[in-house]
């Protein structure tokens, strides 16, 4: 298994060791995965290559990395203003968006699968205060993906750089801002040493999904006995990896907050509201630029609007008038 | 496997069925689960003591329904406004909860593993309108546990009455109002074409976890790959159900509403202040009872406290001001 995380990288690395321990016991021994962190054997964007070509026979990634081999790929992963992690599993269980993507990567000879998930993430640390959409022009940010073309469209510059550099561009002043994933891993970089604010909400990764890859031939030729394990074990990847989440980024929030004095802010609703327009036409444009891609975004908006609609009645009044 | 559902109850039922089909396959037929329905091989209440004698050997139940042998039970279920599905698997998987739950369970003999949630339930079906707390007074409701004892000190009376009897009794006005679960379940019970109002939301269930239940000497005979692949398969049922909950409550909420015409209330936020403040004096009461109570209060307590100062960045602002 080939990764996109640096070796033991925090909850997504680790999960990968369980979800390997995991086989390793039910099959009782009979399968044995050996990881390889990003850059061990190949560079983490090519992981997708690597298993499509059956150079690797797993990776655990994220299908928006992918996003240049095909344009619908980040419905899996997630889209700005997309669904949380609760609603993206729903889709994809049961909803249909787990056969759609089967369905997608089963022309590069991969078989995905649901295997981890960030819940909600932050909107990232900035050095220049943003009380409207206007103090997003000229703002230089660190943020890849389609979180960067909404950027780009509200005037800013998205500045691409690789974890290694994050700290030192925003240290010097190369960038104005970056996006990363949430507390801990936030904490883990040390963002909060060199940055004046720490934004919410994370409107560009509302709960990204965590992929696992498996070449579809080899996966085919497997017993039906390690067929199952291998889906089992990603699932329990899945609502393990979550959970992981929620627990370290409420500890760390409080770090953060109590112990480095963070300010955290929120972005306005006004502002909010601007960035959601945005976004609604950038995926509409990706949405209806072909066939595939029409039908991917035609199923992920559909099952939205109406999830959207039921927790309107539950989740959101858990939020607003039960959770205080 | 005993079970505390009707045979082939949706969701929770065709779960424990796709559970014990997971087992087999990834076992390679080793391991064969039979499963009975309620009634078919003891009564649903009886499960918990059957599996703890060893009469059988697995149960699919929830916590709650066995708090008559320790009341510190519905802490492994739901208590009235506590955690939710997302923050109760974050709690048990990655807070500590499992731990404690396997120590108190050890007591009798059984091991359990969170094994399905409801999610978000609904407040349920009303035949008076509520617009205060002054409105639960008098009022005779179907609901059961830690919420029954909320309404009976906010002046209402408790009515405890079976599944198959709360149609009938809703009708000839022998309840006034009734909980249930939520739009899925509560449509195929047929409670729309008698009541006025369908409540949200469910504060006396805001995410109820389901268990399963293995016998502890049984489970401790077993070789590794088996007790492995009962973990993992219980931790697929867990994101399974809730995923199904997710999408079969929107499905169905909408035909209630669209095509039953279905009048839907919210409580006020004073109404549900009011019943919250009942349900802290009766949480803290039985929280104090004695040191296993504190123990398992004092954890439950504290990771919710931390993980809702979490949310107030994270999924309560997804939905106030990103899921328009």
């Amino acid at each position: 298994m080939v990764t996109t995380w640096p070796p033991n990288f925090p909850v997504l690395g680790e999960g990968c060791k369980l979800f390997s321990d995991w086989v390793f016991a039910m099959s009782g021994g009979e399968m044995a995965i050996k990881i390889y962190g990003s850059g061990e054997l190949i560079p983490a964007l090519e992981c997708f290559d690597a298993v499509s070509s059956g150079a690797a026979e797993m990776a655990s990634g994220a299908a928006y990395y992918w996003a240049g081999k095909n344009e619908a790929f980040p419905f899996f992963t997630s889209i700005p203003f997309g669904m949380n992690a609760q609603q993206m599993n729903a889709w994809l269980y049961s909803g249909g968006g787990h056969t759609l993507w089967k369905e997608l990567y089963a022309n590069y000879n991969i078989i995905p699968f649901p295997a981890g998930n960030t819940g909600m993430q932050m909107a990232g640390w900035f050095n220049k205060e943003i009380n409207s959409i206007d103090d997003f022009k000229g703002l230089k940010m660190r943020i890849p993906g389609l979180g960067g073309k909404v950027l780009d469209k509200a005037g800013g510059t998205p500045v691409l750089s690789g974890g290694s550099e994050i700290y030192t561009n925003l240290e010097r002043g190369v960038i104005d801002a970056t996006e990363w994933i949430g507390p801990y891993h936030d904490y883990v970089m040390g963002f909060h040493k060199i940055a004046k604010y720490y934004y919410a909400p994370g409107w560009h990764e509302t709960g990204s999904t965590l992929e696992l890859l498996v070449n579809k031939r080899e996966m085919d030729n497997l017993p039906e006995h390690l067929k199952v394990i291998i889906e089992t074990a990603a699932a329990r990847f899945n609502v393990w990896c979550l959970s992981e989440f929620e627990s370290k980024n409420n500890t760390y929030l409080k770090k953060i907050i109590e112990e480095e004095k963070v300010e955290i802010r929120t972005f306005s609703k006004e502002t909010l509201s601007a960035l959601q327009k945005i976004s609604s036409e950038v995926m509409e444009e990706l949405g209806n630029k072909n066939e595939v891609n029409k039908k991917i975004y035609t199923s992920y908006m559909d099952f939205m609007k109406g999830v959207r609609n039921w927790s309107k009645y539950s989740e959101k009044l858990y939020y607003n008038d039960i959770s205080l």
